[in-house]
């Protein structure tokens, strides 16, 4: 790990999951120009916005990603920008996604030269900064860090463009309408910090606009657009459970292994990330919370259908919601008042006097890749390519009292789940309590509490150097993905600290 | 008007109720302690807050005043600070009511030596600051000027102390609940912007608290007390129309005055205050709103059960709620999603990028006297003893689009409402529209467009000096305070320059 990086500044090395937490943190100040009685904030264009906010070189432009794969407002700023000949742009986005494939030319033209992301879709720009295309190493945030970097100043914000499904022209917005996305969580730090916030909308109303996620008073303008993206890309119908036999067999164990911990009761609370898997050890959990008539207190996270179902059956009292992932979930919080969005800050951020994920019991993590030390790559493929970044994982994984991973050992390509070292550490073993598989289930040693707990209960429990020599006996393959020396990401845990760096992949 | 006043430093005097908009204004960073997983926020006691936030000499405490006349959270606090020996604490109050009258004692001792405020209930502590007793001027700021001096650092809260009737143990919070008061607005600022933040609860319920109206993000600590406060001061019956013949002609009187100066029509906004003529003119608002099927699009302010019976009946699209006055408007805040609560600083501050008030057709105004300026009154009585503060008065005269004030001519004990000078100047003459009376409407000069329209219509037009000296042939007394020379309250504009001073009443 270098001193310095070129680019990013001084690295801060990782040194403990919660080695920072109870420090005190200052708020970044924001600069707010006040409103006259009458002065119209609505603006006829992107370009009319660039010019209002003296948009020039070297500024930092932030959007958010609620409209997933579907976002137009994106490529529409960036390419408003290029435009104008700006340059040296960092793009602060929450997400980004596939279709945000015409920024590859604006990074290899020199109009973008950095990207800071808390997720990640695998695709065309991910890939151009694995190739080495971009000038300054993406920063791979977690959805906590993000707005804990934003509200201490340590990333500022020149102007925050944000995608408002429903607006009215003084900026209250909502994401209800044409195109919906549900909420707007990630945005909520940046209307609050950065210097200028625009709105773009394609469903202006009149004032005001009901109900408003986020209020006139940090809306400096608003554009109206045609679109601000394509609902097909925006939400998918709902996720499914898995039907696969071998699949259901594992949820059913990872559901045993968290009843047999003792944290399926009354009054519990957990997140499952979007995996085929963790649905269906959703499935099994909600089984076993019928049959014991067990009600727990919230679900939450990027919000599915199917935690709608078990809240709309009693089961889950609260949605905590700080990303709609299906067409259910968006339709259900326009309307049902236990459905609850939160920001990013209140979701995950170690940052403030409390976030949501320190409530939290039970956490079904998703990875590429865990080692024996239980570290987590939520980062690079097995080709060393940034296919994600760490999201609410390594945020969740410290936060919650039981954060599992539930997955079949061996993978696609006949690569096991299990590595001596992971190719990138994105969170840290310090915070990974257990790996369920189809061979075994790994507790870190660290959860002495949790091994004496579920000893007696007839479990298979292995040691995870066991679940590696296993994969080595099933003829793993042990990709090296082949890295130069430049430096194209930094990973940044949710404090801050830098729990590791992704290389470029060599041709 | 001094140009330093001891005990609130530098004097910026009023110069013009726009001058000041359109500035750029930095926000006060508040440090943040943060959150371990586990760490529990709830105590036991107040004298356990104190202990854990250090409360010493000389700081400043802030609450809300949601619970009004029922309110015990600022007494049961300010006796554990005075049983502590605390000493010079700065009271910052958005609201000091009668019932707050235990605070007297801790003024006399110096435990309390100041007291801001935006709304000012008659009473003792108000004389009290009258007579001269307490050590410091005492500020008297609008509801918009409140969140404006906090978040610009204007004014440093050392520990917000929030009246929370619902709460969980990390400090997620409501106001319904066995004491709900409807909303919160007031505290928004306090919460985002103070050293620390403690919410102080009756009803502490399990973790999430649904809706969450102000976010543990903000909160420190969480207290539970017995009782935040008594039903019976907390809000009374729904307010009634006026069944006084003359009033309710007065009422029809300014309704038409609004209606010929075309502000009655489609997508319109008003705002009543809570004089009893106030709510007659909403009644003949109503009426023509009916009879001509016109829909408007918000009512803003303290809400009564008046403009939630007009939002059910269609004819106000939303309402926007800093403060719930009666019973039927707390009931229905917490279930009608048509009913927002919106915080003091969108309400009506003119720091941020945008307020409600500047989105606001007509204004009904209360004051104690208006000048031949057009300047009111709000803050002393005839007496010369302060009887309350703006609240909202400033703000929407300055953002409204038509704001009026209606009364009878000649007042109880025979005073005129029409002064040659006010007492105390609250709300600048500049922002006064007109004054609707039983002797005719009076329209300020500046307002030759509100002329121009109306002059056809019939109303009785009169120059505001015509009314003065009505006043003075039908015998109006004439009271002239005596005052000492001692400034005992500084009434501040809501952009922090100073309208008035007031000076010690003499026996």
């Amino acid at each position: 790990m270098p001193e310095y990086i070129e680019g990013y500044g001084k690295v801060h090395p990782f040194d403990g999951a919660f080695a920072h937490l109870g420090e005190m943190s200052g708020r970044a100040a924001a600069p707010v120009h006040s409103a006259h009685p009458g002065e119209p904030k609505l603006l006829s264009s992107i370009e009319a916005a660039l010019e209002k906010v003296n948009l020039h070189d070297g500024m930092t432009v932030s959007f958010h990603h609620h409209l997933r794969n579907g976002d137009k407002v994106i490529n529409l700023v960036m390419q408003a920008i290029a435009a104008k000949g700006i340059k040296d742009i960092h793009v602060a986005s929450s997400g980004i996604f596939a279709c945000h494939a015409p920024l590859v030319p604006l990074i290899e033209d020199g109009t973008i030269t950095q990207i800071s992301v808390s997720t990640f879709g695998a695709g065309p720009v991910a890939e151009a900064i694995s190739a080495g295309k971009m000038k300054k190493p993406c920063i791979l945030r977690t959805h906590g860090g993000r707005p804990r970097s934003i509200e201490t100043g340590e990333m500022h914000i020149d102007v925050a463009f944000i995608a408002a499904p429903t607006c009215d022209d003084q900026g209250n917005m909502n994401a209800n309408g044409p195109n919906a996305c549900g909420c707007l969580s990630f945005s909520h730090a940046d209307a609050k910090h950065a210097d200028y916030v625009v709105a773009v909308t394609d469903n202006l109303v009149p004032y005001p606009c009901t109900p408003i996620e986020i209020s006139e008073d940090y809306v400096d303008y608003v554009v109206k657009v045609d679109s601000i993206g394509d609902p097909n890309g925006i939400a998918t119908g709902a996720m499914q459970v898995t039907t696969n036999p071998a699949r259901l067999a594992i949820a059913q164990r990872a559901a045993d292994f968290i009843d047999a911990a003792g944290y399926i009761k009354d009054g519990f609370s957990i997140q499952t990330g979007v995996g085929s898997i963790s649905l269906a050890v959703a499935s099994k959990v909600r089984e076993k919370m019928i049959a014991e008539n067990i009600k727990g207190s919230f679900g939450m996270g990027g919000i599915t259908g199917y935690f709608v179902k078990m809240n709309h059956e009693g089961l889950l009292r609260t949605l905590f919601d700080v990303q709609c992932f299906d067409l259910d979930a968006i339709k259900d919080i326009a309307t049902n008042p236990n459905h609850l969005i939160i920001d990013a800050s209140q979701y995950a951020s170690p940052g403030n006097k409390g976030c949501a994920v320190n409530q939290l019991d039970v956490m079904l993590l998703g990875g590429f890749e865990i080692d024996v030390d239980f570290n987590l790559n939520v980062n690079t493929g097995s080709n060393g390519v940034i296919m994600s970044s760490s999201g609410g994982n390594a945020d969740t994984a410290a936060g919650s009292k039981l954060s599992i991973v539930v997955s079949d050992l061996m993978k696609k390509g006949g690569r096991c789940l299990v590595k001596d070292k992971v190719i990138t550490v994105t969170t840290p073993g310090e915070t990974v309590d257990a790996l369920v598989t189809d061979k075994g289930i790994a507790i870190n040693p660290r959860r002495q509490d949790l091994i004496d707990k579920v000893k007696d209960s007839g479990l298979p429990l292995v040691d995870i150097h066991d679940l590696y020599n296993m994969g080595q006996e099933l003829g793993a393959v042990n990709e090296h993905p082949k890295f130069g020396d430049r430096i194209v990401g930094v990973v940044e845990y949710r404090d801050g600290t830098v729990t590791d760096v992704i290389r470029q992949v060599e041709e």
